[in-house]
């Protein structure tokens, strides 16, 4: 069972590291990181370097596509070397997969037209724009695409993926070594359950941002 | 706020980015890797690679530790250049945390002696050897010293950890930054909850390992 992981520049790095951390253990796994470039590549924060030792070409027919999301994500949803890839490499996958706004990137790739799917609550609406049926939901199915919502839901979303690939015993043994047990100090990590104030200062932080973001943008 | 994660080869990814991805969400926050040589570090199942930009040297007063888990934790725990840093560095930390195995290292650089730490539920009676009071809880502060449970616990410390250096609010803000609104698909995460012979499954595992580790030491 290969699984890729596409990496590029100012990914954020737990919408990775999460999945990997589990798909890694399947029995039989191989998780590889692969990049448009080799080489090493940064998070969204500049404070973390993944060492990226595989290009796309070097990877043609995973089992299983996952595409994190982050910042960073606007480069490749553009257009390029990793629509391209995807588009390919989706044809033979067993699962294609993303997590948080890595769901906008399979959408430019097309792969999620008139599918139900999820992203990072603040980027629903965008992935409806792309052509998507936006779920609020953290883990979304629909066929082999299989969708994780923000940044810590791809743990979720790998290990209900893990019960789809090896059986429940295995991924609930996953669970257990990775002690997945979680508890929150705080019922604050949906917009639904987060205090109004908290919601509106992330969504109020998102708008300033993509206003930076167009005001920077040539 | 300058957090200092140390990496060493085959460290447990996620119990370094879980608390990376909480902590560097912080106002001001400066994460930094470091190792005892910099360089490309190898994360336990070989299958990813961190580039460690700084060594321990570079960073001898960081206002908070951090000391991720995994099977490679034996080595630094054995003695030298780590050891050495963590006696220093807790000097004038204002926290020093650890997260799974990681408190082993801890505990064997004499910081935990007599004080309440967890670690992964496979290794809190190590923990009791090495000096600690082991607690079977998902996170443990004990003054400045605060410990995670096994792998996934440390983006419950991290948050934890998050409300104490910045307040609730952006702890909250953080939690729902990362969308961390968990929900595991199965109640499989502690051996308090797991299947009985999914429990089983990993301590004969574990029992495995320490054996074959035991023949292969010279």
């Amino acid at each position: 069972m290969q699984t890729a992981i596409v990496l590029y520049d100012k990914f954020t790095a737990l919408d990775a590291i999460g999945p990997y951390e589990v798909l890694s253990r399947l029995p039989g796994a191989s998780v590889t990181f692969v990049a448009a470039e080799p080489g090493p590549v940064k998070t969204d924060n500049g404070m973390l370097t993944i060492l990226v030792e595989h290009s796309l070409e070097q990877l043609p027919a995973p089992d299983v596509l996952l595409v994190p999301g982050g910042p960073g994500e606007v480069v490749p949803r553009a257009g390029g070397a990793v629509l391209e890839w995807l588009r390919q490499a989706d044809r033979t996958s067993t699962w294609t997969t993303s997590v948080c706004t890595g769901s906008l990137i399979l959408a430019a790739a097309g792969l999620l037209d008139g599918k139900r799917a999820t992203s990072h609550w603040l980027a629903l609406e965008e992935l409806g724009r792309l052509g998507a049926e936006p779920v609020s939901e953290r883990v979304v199915f629909d066929g082999k695409l299989v969708t994780g919502a923000g940044v810590s839901a791809g743990i979720d979303m790998a290990l209900a993926l893990a019960a789809r690939i090896a059986g429940d015993t295995v991924a609930q043994a996953i669970q257990l070594g990775i002690e997945y047990d979680p508890q929150p100090p705080f019922n604050a990590g949906s917009p639904r359950t987060a205090p109004v104030e908290v919601v509106e200062l992330l969504r109020s932080r998102s708008r300033f941002e993509a206003e930076q973001e167009a005001l920077a943008t040539p």
